[in-house]
C-alpha cells in the first residue's frame, strides 16, 4: 500500500487505528481451544470485528514464532484474511548486516507480503538499507520507544546535546523517503513528540502505548499530528483481550470504536 | 550449557571456533537440491565435516525465517542434529518491549532449545532481561557489529567521550553475568577491542567477520583474548561454501581445518 492509499483509507474510515494481534493461545478464549487452528480463528474474529474501525493490523511476529512452524502458518492464514485496503504491520524488530537484512526483507515482503516491517537501527544505514528496496513496502524504523528500558539508550545526548533517537532520525531520514519510511515513537513520550516532529514534519509516526501501556491519545495529536494526521495509533491488549468469553468479537469491536470516534474529531 | 563446560570443550578441542550456518537454498549444491528437505541435508553434512573443530554453530535465523513454515521446520531438525556438547546460538537479533521478549526467549530456549540468543540493545534493560531469567541459557548483546553501518550510531560519543557501545557495555553487564551474557564485538573492530576489555574483562565475546568481511584472527586474539580465551570467533560463509559440488562437506572440513589450527596456538 502507498502513501496516498494510506491517507485515503484513513480519511474515509475517519480513523488511524491499528490494532495489534499479539495473539497468546494462553488467553484465547476457552471456545476456541479446541478449533484446529485457535490462533486464526481468533484473528478472524477479531479482524470481521475491527477492520471498519481501524486502517491497519500489527500482528507481533514473537506470538506467531513462539508456537514453531504451526504459528508461521497461522501468521501466514491471518495475513491472507486481512482486506486488500488494511495496510499490515511485522512487528518483528529486525536488523542485522546487510545479506542478513536482505533475507528478512524478503521473509515479511515476499513469503509473507506484509505492507511493512518494524527495524531496529543500532546496526546503521546497511541494516536497514535493503528492506527500503522493495517497491511500496515500508520500514518502521524504532525511534523513541514506549518501554521503561527506552530511556537507557535512546535518551543520551552527545556533545552538541543531540539526543541519540534524534540522530537516528537525522541520519536515517534520507535513508529512504516519507513514502517508504515510517519511525515508532512511543505513546508514552509525548514530551519528545514535538522536537520529534521538528526533525521529520512528513513521516508517519507508529505510536504505540496507548491504552495498556498508560499513553493519552489527545496528547499523541496534539505534539505528533502533521497534515496528513501522520499517525498510526496502536492498541494491542486493550482491544484483542477486551473479553476472555464468547463475546470477545463484540468486547474488541466496542474498544475498537471508542478509540475510533475519539480520532474522527480530528478527521 | 554453562560457562565451566564451554571452557572444557574450548581446551579439549584446541578450538574457539563457531560456525555459522547462514544456509542459502540458492547456494546449496545441486545434488541435494532434489532432497526432500535441502537446507537440512546440507546442514547435516556440514555438522559431521565440522563438528571435531568447533565449538559452537550458530544458524542465521533470517535464512530459515525466509524460508516460511518449512523453513523453521529444517531449522528445528538442524538442532536436534547438532551434538550435545556444541554450543548452540540463534542469531535473531531480538529485541521488543518485556512481554514480547519474554515470547522470543521461549521461541529460541524453549520452542528450539538454543544455548543462546543474539539480541538487540536499543530498546533497552527490559527488553533484554526476559531472556536472562533462563537457566544455562545466554544472552549474546550486540556492542559493536562488524558491517559498515556499524559505524552509524555505534561510535557516537556522550558528553564524556563515552562511545554508545561503551555505554551499552557498562550498562548492561550488570543485567547479567559473565555466565550468561556475551557480547558481539566484530573482528573488523579490533582497533576497540582492549577498550572494550577494560569494561568487560571476563565476558566471552562473539566475534564475526573474520573471513568474507575480511577481519584478522591475530589482531582479534591480541586485543579480545583473555584468560580463558573468552573468545567465540565466527566465520559463516567462508566455511560452508567453500565449494558448490559433491565435496562440499570435506572442503568446509578444510577451512574449518585451517582456523582450528591456527586458534590452537593460542590454546
Amino acid at each position: 500500500m502507498n502513501r496516498a492509499e494510506l491517507i485515503e483509507q484513513i480519511k474515509k474510515k475517519k480513523s488511524f487505528l491499528c490494532v495489534g494481534l499479539d495473539t497468546d493461545p494462553k488467553r484465547i478464549p476457552d471456545h476456541l481451544k479446541d478449533k484446529e487452528d485457535p490462533v486464526f480463528e481468533f484473528n478472524k474474529s477479531i479482524i470481521d470485528h475491527t477492520k471498519n474501525l481501524c486502517v491497519a493490523y500489527k500482528p507481533n511476529i514473537a506470538f506467531y514464532e513462539s508456537l514453531g512452524s504451526s504459528g508461521w502458518e497461522s501468521l501466514r492464514k491471518t495475513l491472507e484474511y486481512i482486506p486488500n485496503n488494511i495496510f499490515t504491520i511485522a512487528d518483528a524488530k529486525r536488523g542485522d548486516i546487510g545479506n542478513t537484512s536482505k533475507m528478512y526483507a524478503k521473509t515479511f515482503f515476499q513469503t509473507y507480503n506484509f505492507d511493512s516491517v518494524t527495524v531496529a537501527p543500532y546496526m546503521g544505514s546497511d541494516s536497514v538499507t535493503p528492506f527500503l528496496e522493495f517497491d511500496n513496502k515500508w520500514v518502521i524504523l524504532l525511534a523513541l520507544t514506549s518501554n521503561k528500558g527506552g530511556l537507557d539508550f535512546q535518551m543520551i545526548e552527545d556533545s552538541q546535546g543531540t539526543k541519540l533517537h534524534e540522530q537516528v532520525l537525522q541520519t536515517s531520514k534520507n535513508w529512504g523517503k516519507p513514502d517508504n519510511l515510517m519511525y515508532v515513537v512511543g505513546a508514552t513520550r509525548t514530551e519528545a513528540l514535538s522536537e520529534i516532529r521538528k526533525i521529520i514534519p512528513e513521516h508517519f509516526l507508529l505510536v504505540p502505548g496507548v491504552g495498556a501501556q498508560g499513553g493519552s491519545l489527545e496528547d499523541v495529536v496534539k505534539h505528533g499530528a502533521n497534515k496528513d494526521i501522520g499517525l498510526l495509533v496502536n492498541s494491542s491488549r486493550g482491544i484483542i483481550y477486551a473479553s476472555n468469553g464468547e463475546d470477545f468479537g463484540e468486547a474488541a469491536r466496542e474498544k475498537a470504536q471508542e478509540l475510533q470516534k475519539k480520532m474522527s474529531l480530528y478527521l
